[in-house]
């Protein structure tokens, strides 16, 4: 069974509280967009694709529950942007805002408020389901691509950070991968990096994998070299912040030493991202300005000092790999591309695998 | 000034207690042999060359005051059999151990009891003196070696784990170049991983960089290759668990992909090591055993979880870089060898730098 971040039937939302992860598994209740930003801004949800599903499906519940009577357009209007402002970064929930309102307000030409709160709700639904179905497309794309280049039975696997349920709507992206492999029978192992200094590995892929008896193993970030030296790596898979028109990437810092140990170890280097995490606009990654978070995230763990006082942090939240070093492909849901191939590939230019 | 982790004068001994580091800096008396052990046991006291000299001068405080007055050889012996077995995998122990015995064996030939006690106190006095002023010379072989392939005023270092004071008799190897670097006014900023599992990096590193106003910034281990390509790191120095004939280099798990990275990004890449951690009789790095170590040590810090329990882990001590990506040099008190020379160099066929 696929771990359940977040469990949705119309009217009712429950996410499970990412903060107490991987101590204790409970699940909220969301009633509506107040508890959805509250959940967002919080960090009980994250990952840029989640936060877009739950705050979109905390207006569905609202609407559900008769959100909105008054005017329905302003109440979307509103509730979008409010949502959208809980972490202004992740990019998912703005553009996920944008195109609902697009979507709602032609609607709201030839329908009735209550036919809208309908359609609305079904776009949402759909919006969900969506995401669920093009990360089974990117686990089963990427499985098949990882598989097709080996002669071996099963394969090992290094993955960083978290990009499984708790990343996405649910299934993952390059846990995703991961899932695929172990629904075939064919994975052997997967290794993932703690993912310093926020412990994504550690404290969430663990948990996905002790959950679902993915047969796992955790290492140091940095471990990772000497791990595909002596582990055998059949591949390494990541997942994706952005990926640009060339194919570079941004990812959770730390991506790109992975990148170059495996083109060292000769190991292929997978990026899995649906297309909507692809950023055409942007011609190469020279382009992403590197976020830079607070060295309190270094200097302790839960509140816990843990290094000298009084030394400098530079702590940049992601790096970017040049597409030169992915050398395995970009798996998307419409298949597995080199980066060469991404821009033609996305814009309907060239087709799957 | 030098961060003195150790303080000796003659009927004397006193060390920084390390387990209390960063947070409170308490001096410990150490009056024999069974607090040099129980400090070195504890971990009071780390670092190959520390463990050794702490344990050494513990015996020497002893014999001062009167210790083994009925059969000094074979409270000697006895002595440093116990001291060793504290943490019987740090070779110098050993190494110490043995030379100290046969000198007082040839010693007690020809001299009283009192004679011999002198001598002996002597012999492990001049091994302090000769450890730091070993280390000084590393700290300006290295340094002079670096300045010379550069044409800018200033350099920026990259280093890993803590090779400093609190790992040797003082100076340091790795963080000694670093030192010297900054005597000579040269050192633009000094980069120290936090070194996970055990974070000797953010916990000592950062400690000692505080305490001498070395300008220094931690990072986590996955930020170093970013760090490299966005910072103009000069070059990466490392110490050494154990250097072999061929210049294959034994050390803190992580230096692997460091040197990896270095490579990568055209950075030269120093190992810092006493001739004392130079083991010619191993051929290549293929014949190091890895060390695992408990999976606590990944999976908690200061005993609180922060991993998902149940996860399976691997914990390795350290990794084996091939002399390949030693392109710097190894660093010794004799002078700066490609690897290819070290074995002549150390056995006397070459001279130096």
């Amino acid at each position: 069974m696929t771990l359940e971040a977040i469990r949705y039937r119309r009217g009712s939302l429950q996410i499970l509280n990412q903060l107490l992860l991987p101590h204790e598994s409970v699940y909220e209740e969301i009633r509506g967009v107040r508890d959805g930003y509250e959940a967002i801004k919080r960090m009980k949800v994250r990952g840029a694709p989640a936060i877009a599903i739950v705050g979109c499906l905390s207006l569905a519940v609202e609407l559900h529950a008769g959100g909105g009577a008054d005017d329905l357009v302003s109440f979307l209007r509103d509730s979008l942007s409010h949502l959208t402002s809980a972490r202004p970064t992740a990019v998912n929930m703005g553009r996920a805002a944008r195109e609902l309102m697009e979507f709602a307000v032609n609607e709201s030409m030839e329908k009735s408020p209550e036919q809208l709160r309908e359609s609305v709700i079904g776009w949402i639904e759909e919006m969900l389901e969506r995401d669920v179905n093009d990360n089974k497309k990117i686990g089963n794309y990427g499985a098949q691509h990882i598989l097709s280049g080996v002669p071996s039975d099963s394969v090992t696997i290094l993955t960083h950070c978290n990009t499984g349920s708790l990343a996405t709507a649910g299934y993952g992206t390059a846990l995703g991968v991961v899932r695929s492999l172990h629904a075939l029978g064919r994975l052997k192992r997967v290794y993932c990096t703690e993912t310093r200094p926020y412990n994504q590995g550690a404290r969430l892929t663990a948990y996905e994998a002790v959950a679902e008896g993915f047969p796992a193993t955790l290492i140091t970030d940095s471990m990772a070299a000497l791990t595909m030296r002596e582990h055998s790596i059949t591949a390494v898979v990541v997942g994706a912040d952005r990926v640009v028109a060339n194919g570079d990437t941004a990812n959770k810092v730390g991506t790109y030493q992975l990148a170059i140990a495996a083109k060292y170890h000769g190991i292929p280097f997978y990026v899995a991202a649906p297309s909507t995490s692809c950023d055409l606009s942007l011609e190469s990654g020279r382009d992403i300005v590197i976020e830079e978070r607070p060295p309190e995230e270094l200097t302790s763990i839960n509140g816990m000092p843990v290094a000298a006082p009084g030394i400098e942090v530079w702590n940049p939240a992601f790096d970017v790999t040049p597409h030169q070093l992915i050398t395995g492909g970009i798996i998307t849901e419409l298949g597995v591309f080199l980066p060469s191939e991404l821009q033609a590939a996305l814009t309907g230019r060239l087709t799957a695998l």
